[in-house]
C-alpha cells in the first residue's frame, strides 16, 4: 500500500480578516508541502487541476516539475488532470517532461472533471461530457503505448504518424482513471486495464466498495493481469495530535468552504439546508494522529 | 545590457556512433545547463518550443519550473513559445505559475513559429499563419493586462468574464515578440509597445539593423515610452579558449545538423548546394573566448 496527499493549491485566508491571499503564494506553499511530504517519506503527492481564484492549480505539471528538483523519492501526479477539456498531446508532453526531470516519478490521473469550470474556459460543451473523455483517454493511452501516433477522432484534430516528444523516463507513464463514483467510470477503468482512483469528496467511503468490486470484475472479465488491477481512494483529511482541536478544525473548514466550492458541488446540490448540516453527515474525511 | 543563452534542448549524439541519445536525458541536461548559467551569472535562459525527436523541448514552462527551484537570479523565458498553435490561456497559466515559483523571473517570448511542425500536430492551417498569431497575441496581452477577461475571436473559443489563474508574482508578465526577421513583425512589436527579440539563425546580424530601426520608429510613432522599447538579438554561439578548436566545432556542428533542422529551414531552402557551402557564409554565429 502507498500513502500520499493531494492538493488543489488552496489559496490561504488570513485567519483574522478572512481575506484571500495571493495565488502566487499558493504555488510556493504547495511546492513547500510537496518537499515536506517527500522528506517525511510519503509515497505520493497529487496536484488537482482547477481554474478558480481559490484553487488556482491550473498548470499542475509546472508545479510538480518545480518540486521534482528538490525531492528524491516521492511520486508526482495529477489528481486529477481534467482530460476532457485539454489536449492529450500537450498533457502527455508535460508529464513526460516531468517524468524525465523527476527520474521516472511522474503519474497522470485523468478525470472527466467533477468541477466543470474548465468547460466554458476552453470552449467545450457539457453535452459532450462523456464522449470528450472517452475519445481523449483513447488518444492519451495510444500516445503512451507507442510512437509515432496515427489517430482520428471528433474532438481533436487527427494525428498522422506524429511523434509526441519528449518520451518519458519510464517506458510508459502510469495513467490512472480518476472518478468521483460514477459506475460507468469504474467499468471503463476495468475493461481498459487502468488503475482506478476514487476521489471521495462526498459520501461515505463504504459507498465506494461496490464500485471497486464492479471495477475489479470488469477488469477480470477483460482478462487484465492482476498486477494491473489497482485501487486508490482519496478523502479530505484532518491530522492532529489533539482530537478536540482536530474536530474544531473539521467544522471550521466546512464553515470556511461554505460559499466556495462545496456549496455548488454535485455532492450537496440536491439538498436545500445550510451547508454544515447538509454536508457534514454525508462527508467522508480521514481523521487521525500523525 | 543583459546576456543570456537559449536552447532547444538538443538531444545529444554519441560522438563515436552518431546515435541520438534519449529525450529524457536532454531534459535533464538542459536543467543542468540552466543551473550552471545561473551560477556563472548570466542574466537570462530561454527554452525554445519544438516538437521533434532531436529538439524535444515541447513543454518549456515545465523545464523552466524544474530549474526555478535550483536557481536564484537568472530570468527564465521561452525562446520562443509558438503562440499561433497554442492556447493563450494555457500559456499564461503555465508562465504565471512559473513566475510564482521563480519569485518573479518568468518571461514569455511569443512567436508565430519559424519551424512549422506544430501546425499539423495541433491541427492548425498555415493559411491562417498571421491571423492566428495576431489574434492569440491580442488575447495573451489582454489576460496579462487585467482579469477577469472578456474576449471574442475566430480561432479560440470566447471568454466571458473569465478568471485566468494563477496570477503572476510580477504585476504583469514580461511578454516579448519573437521574430526571425519579417518586417511586419518588427512594426507589430513597435505599435503594440512590446520588446522585440530577433532570432538570428540565418543571415548576418547586420541585416537586422534596419529592422530594429523600423521597430523603434513604429514604437515612437505609436507613442510608446522609451523605457518599453527594447531589442534582443540571439544567434548560435561557439565559445572556447582555443580559436582553432572553436572553428572546428563550428564546422562539425554544421556537418552534424545536416539532415536535421538546418536542411529544411527557411534560411537555406532556396539553395540547392550541400549544407555547409550553402549555409556557412550566410550564417551568423557568435564566436569568442569565455
Amino acid at each position: 500500500m502507498e500513502l500520499g496527499i493531494y492538493s488543489f493549491a488552496d489559496v490561504q485566508r488570513d485567519s483574522n480578516s478572512g481575506a484571500l491571499g495571493s495565488t502566487a503564494d499558493a504555488m510556493r506553499n504547495l511546492r513547500e508541502a510537496i518537499a515536506l511530504a517527500d522528506a517525511v517519506g510519503l509515497d505520493y503527492f497529487g496536484v488537482g487541476e482547477h481554474h478558480t481564484y481559490e484553487m488556482p492549480a491550473s498548470a499542475g505539471a509546472v508545479i510538480l516539475a518545480s518540486a521534482a528538483s528538490i525531492t528524491k523519492r516521492i511520486k508526482l501526479g495529477s489528481a486529477v488532470t481534467v482530460l476532457s477539456t485539454d489536449d492529450p498531446v500537450r498533457v502527455y508532453q508535460q508529464f513526460a517532461t516531468l517524468d524525465a526531470l523527476s527520474n521516472g516519478r511522474a503519474e497522470i490521473t485523468a478525470g472527466r472533471g467533477s468541477s466543470t469550470e474548465s468547460f466554458p474556459l476552453f470552449g467545450y460543451s457539457l453535452a459532450d461530457y462523456d464522449e470528450l473523455y472517452a475519445e481523449k483517454l483513447d488518444l492519451l493511452l495510444k500516445i503512451n503505448e507507442s510512437n509515432p501516433v496515427t489517430w482520428h477522432g471528433r474532438h481533436r484534430p487527427p494525428l498522422d504518424n506524429a511523434w509526441v516528444v519528449p518520451r518519458p523516463e519510464q517506458r510508459h507513464l502510469p495513467i490512472w482513471l480518476g472518478t468521483g463514483g460514477n459506475p460507468h467510470s469504474s467499468m471503463r477503468a476495468g475493461y481498459l486495464g487502468l488503475p482506478i482512483s476514487y476521489g471521495i469528496i462526498g459520501g461515505q467511503t463504504k459507498r465506494f466498495a461496490p464500485l471497486a468490486e464492479l471495477y475489479r470484475r470488469a477488469a477480470r472479465e477483460a482478462g487484465i493481469p492482476e498486477a494491473n488491477i489497482k485501487v486508490s481512494v482519496a478523502s479530505p483529511g484532518f491530522i492532529g495530535d489533539d482530537a478536540k482541536a482536530r474536530e474544531r478544525s473539521v467544522v471550521a473548514s466546512l464553515d470556511r468552504t461554505d460559499g466556495e466550492h462545496w456549496r455548488d458541488s454535485w455532492i450537496c446540490a440536491a439538498q436545500p439546508s445550510p451547508v454544515r448540516s447538509r454536508c457534514e453527515p454525508r462527508w467522508s474525511a480521514i481523521r487521525g494522529r500523525p
